[in-house]
């Protein structure tokens, strides 16, 4: 399908300058691929080469194939002393695999004045012959045009020079940028309108117009909106707002609002029903707990308290709801779970090769449920799900017993460090007592385990522990704090999660260790990975 | 003055419909005086005498004085089986103290025929009659008009014959309510513009206009903007945005909007100037996490990481804060981690009350350099920050000094869990040990650590730990992986953050656990905050 309206996601660039963000390369490709699956056209991976781990980056991402997206490469006009091809970063830009690349310049005449002090002449040069370069090197362009509602605001003659300059020199798309979210919608409706008539409506159709906005004023979501009613048809944003100061303009609230309100079709509307899923996925990677009241995604976005309320939905939906919760993956029951449709149960079965009656799917849901009251979430940790379907087929084996286990931790006089964890197991019907020392005390069990277990599964020697996130829970109050540990094991071809919950994070983190390596003898995986997984190696599960 | 805007806070009523929301009638009572103190208008109570903890409310408010803010009652217009001076709740409203109610009713007609089965012209009658009741008892009353959005795009007739039947009968204001929150901004502006001419524009002025938005499309501000700009002089919403679902529209939000971004006067700039104050109180005051990325009042709201970022407002404020942060009474922060020269290390330095050479200066932001390079990241840690500077200012005093811990977790036979730690310290030239059970490693070393130090600083006692992340950076990879943990104290009034980092989780907590100790004992701090906070004891630190 041609979409009406493009996604252009900057999670990974712009959303990493919010407060606490890092990523890793591997997690960045998780999110693309998460993002891909959900159907956004063009994601921004960074700046190529600024640093080692964006080279990682790119590197990763030059090999992988990804379905619907596009990967876009950042980067800002020349510098004001050297011609564009003797610009160092704009020749990474060129060199890189990205098909398109986003430079960003000045359209604000203050900025110039105060901030770069470039001469208003110079600065449309550095527009048209960066746009030029990456043109000639066989790049297609979209150009950011920084502060551009400011700029309009107090010189828009200027402002559209600038606009002129990139278009001129080739870009398919200029974005109107409202870099510090100072805006409201009635003045980027009418600015972009006075865009559209202006540079949108060249004789060959001139480029097509972006909008990049902030949630500075609280209106991130409706700026972008007003711009789409004006003409805009690609919208930058993050996933669930994430961004510097108050955030990015948030394309989990933007998407369905312009597919199921505005009627702009941008992806399949099975993709659309992932929405919700994807959403927390990210927050997962991020480490972020996902906004209960976040709209359409949000645990609570459907939920109805007061009494009135609650009668009106039973009689009919729409008297008290915007749109119909399953539309965007989301579900009108107070304890969301993404997987408490039977058919999401059945076809993960299917995937992991599991036959399942149809009571024991209702069984799934039920622990399912149950779990996720005590702080459980599966969305992150596929391999802990994929242990619990089986259970409930019958079609499960532990690998061993535990009998008991030790850790210590001291730390001596010295300032050194000592852990050592002692496991206590039995394995096909043999007690094994084994004690290991570790860096820190997930490592110490994880090493205690493999050796008491590894003689007898020896695949589980070629299993990393590739991550680890503990959270506290406080939603679950009234029992006081629980600590969430996720944590994820990869087999060098595929990657899976796993999840532990409890009042002790030592207790948690066993729990996870155990699942991630039950998992990683599931059939499939022991093999070498699910069905799904490609040839490059790609760590991504197919949800 | 006499306001532009009307602010209508119902944060007491709507409000509490958000997930968890409950507050005592005193605590009602403080916020309703933030309010006032803030300059809101109208403060929505709820329904007289719907149960006791109402009924005690009303009869606190009737006793208490109000500097600006009048308080309104809240109910329903009359059932359809009697007469108004016959219906229970009406009279209520009639007899309450309040000079104002609010009644809500049906505006659209799916609802009249799916929920209440209530024949049109009789809605009509019940609209205009309850009305008129109220009016004959002595109160001004303004018309919820629930659902007008709807109920205007379902069939716009009969939704403006319900307005007409309020202020027919004598409201003062007939304010349009998105109760689900499906509109957009310019659906709100089509409509509003509509009733403006229709309703708004009776010969001898007709009532005035209010708007009552939700944010289940991310619109709540943007809707309430739209409505203003097409003739609204009414806004409800409520602190921070509290509500069902996703909430609804964020007074915080739209107050400085109005009166900074659209010119019109709704309180005075000193009021404004306790924007952040009263919000972060109301939130403590609810139990609310403040949310870090609120606009205008969120602890990053100005905070600014990006290098071309930073050096902009150094030059030039405006080139990248859309309004001044003293306005709403917030503070610019630079997040550490791009500190990008000496003068933030100095003004960071002079916010906690250090005076720092040059010299100093230059190892700080060293040092700074130095402990990111292995994982550390100070934006989220404040309280490790200010040891940091104090360090090297050669203003610090260590509290103890450490000899050894130790930290045992044992998972016995029976699955029962036990953790105990052991901590040799020296304090005041005497040697310490205690042993400490705890739900967790770090819960058990917290507990020993205070046991051994507390008599000797007993405001540790009052210290909380609020919060716990943990996650291992991978960017490190060379050296194995290093845990990173972020922990944040409180003292009830301000919370402060920091940071450990380890290849050990336990010797992280540990330095966290240390640093967060004796960030709470810094001057200002153990006082009982920082400078900045009120006589009455405003749960809000100038960061």
């Amino acid at each position: 399908m041609v979409p009406q309206v493009q996604l252009y996601d900057t999670t990974l660039r712009d959303g990493m300058q919010g407060e606490g963000m890092s990523l890793s390369a591997d997690e960045k490709l998780r999110v693309a691929h998460a993002l891909d699956a959900l159907g956004v056209h063009l994601i921004e991976a960074g700046f190529p080469s600024s640093n080692p781990k964006e080279d990682e980056l790119f590197e990763l991402l030059s090999r992988e194939r990804f379905e619907y997206a596009e990967i876009v490469a950042f980067g800002m006009t020349r510098r004001r002393d050297r011609s564009a091809d003797d610009d160092p970063s704009l020749r990474l830009l060129a060199d890189c695999f990205a098909p398109v690349c986003t430079l960003v310049g000045k359209t604000w005449r203050l900025h110039l004045e105060k901030v770069t002090r470039v001469d208003p002449e110079e600065n449309l040069r550095m527009i048209a012959e960066s746009v030029a370069f990456l043109r000639t090197r066989g790049k297609r362009v979209i150009y950011d045009a920084e502060h551009f509602f400011d700029g309009f605001r107090h010189d828009p003659a200027y402002a559209l020079r600038c606009l002129h300059a990139a278009a001129g020199a080739g870009a398919e798309n200029v974005t109107l940028c409202d870099t510090n979210g100072s805006s409201l919608p009635s003045q980027v409706a009418e600015a972009t309108a006075a865009v559209a008539a202006e540079v949108g409506a060249s004789p060959v159709g001139g480029p097509s117009l972006g909008i990049h906005t902030h949630d500075d004023a609280g209106c991130g979501v409706a700026n972008a909106l007003a711009a789409v009613e004006r003409g805009a048809q690609l919208v930058q944003g993050t996933m669930n707002g994430y961004g510097e100061r108050c955030g990015n303009a948030n394309l989990v609230t933007i998407l369905p609002t312009l597919q199921l309100k505005l009627g702009l079709s941008c992806v399949e509307p099975e993709r659309l029903a992932r929405l919700t899923e994807t959403a927390h996925l990210v927050d997962e990677i991020c480490n972020v707990a996902p906004n209960p009241d976040q709209p359409y995604v949000g645990r609570n976005a459907f939920a109805h308290k007061g009494g009135m309320h609650v009668a009106g939905v039973v009689r009919d939906a729409r008297t008290f709801e915007h749109v119909e919760p399953a539309d965007v993956g989301n579900d009108r029951a107070l304890l969301v779970s993404e997987l408490s449709g039977k058919g999401t149960v059945h076809a993960r079965a299917e995937q992991s090769g599991v036959a399942l009656a149809d009571d024991a799917a209702g069984r799934v849901i039920e622990r399912v449920k149950a779990l996720e009251s005590t702080g459980y979430q599966f969305e992150a940790a596929d391999g802990s799900f994929d242990l619990l379907i089986r259970r409930e087929s019958g079609d499960y084996e532990p690998l061993f017993r535990l009998e008991s286990f030790r850790v210590i931790v001291e730390k001596r006089e010295t300032g050194r460090v000592e852990t050592e964890a002692t496991i206590k197991i039995w394995v096909d019907g043999e007690r094994q007592v084994r004690t290991a020392e570790g860096n820190g005390p997930v490592h110490a069990l994880d090493r205690a385990l493999r050796g008491a277990i590894g003689a007898t599964y020896p695949h589980l020697r070629d299993l990393e522990l590739v991550n680890f996130k503990v959270r506290i829970l406080d939603e679950a109050k009234g029992t006081g704090a629980v600590t969430r540990v996720l944590l994820d094991m990869s087999d060098g071809v595929d990657t899976w999660g796993a999840i532990g919950v409890s009042e002790n994070v030592i207790e948690a983190s066993w729990d996870a260790l155990v699942d991630s390596l039950e998992a990683g003898m599931l059939p499939g995986r022991a093999q070498g990975g699910l069905a799904g997984v490609t040839s490059e190696g790609a760590a991504v599960s197919g949800r």
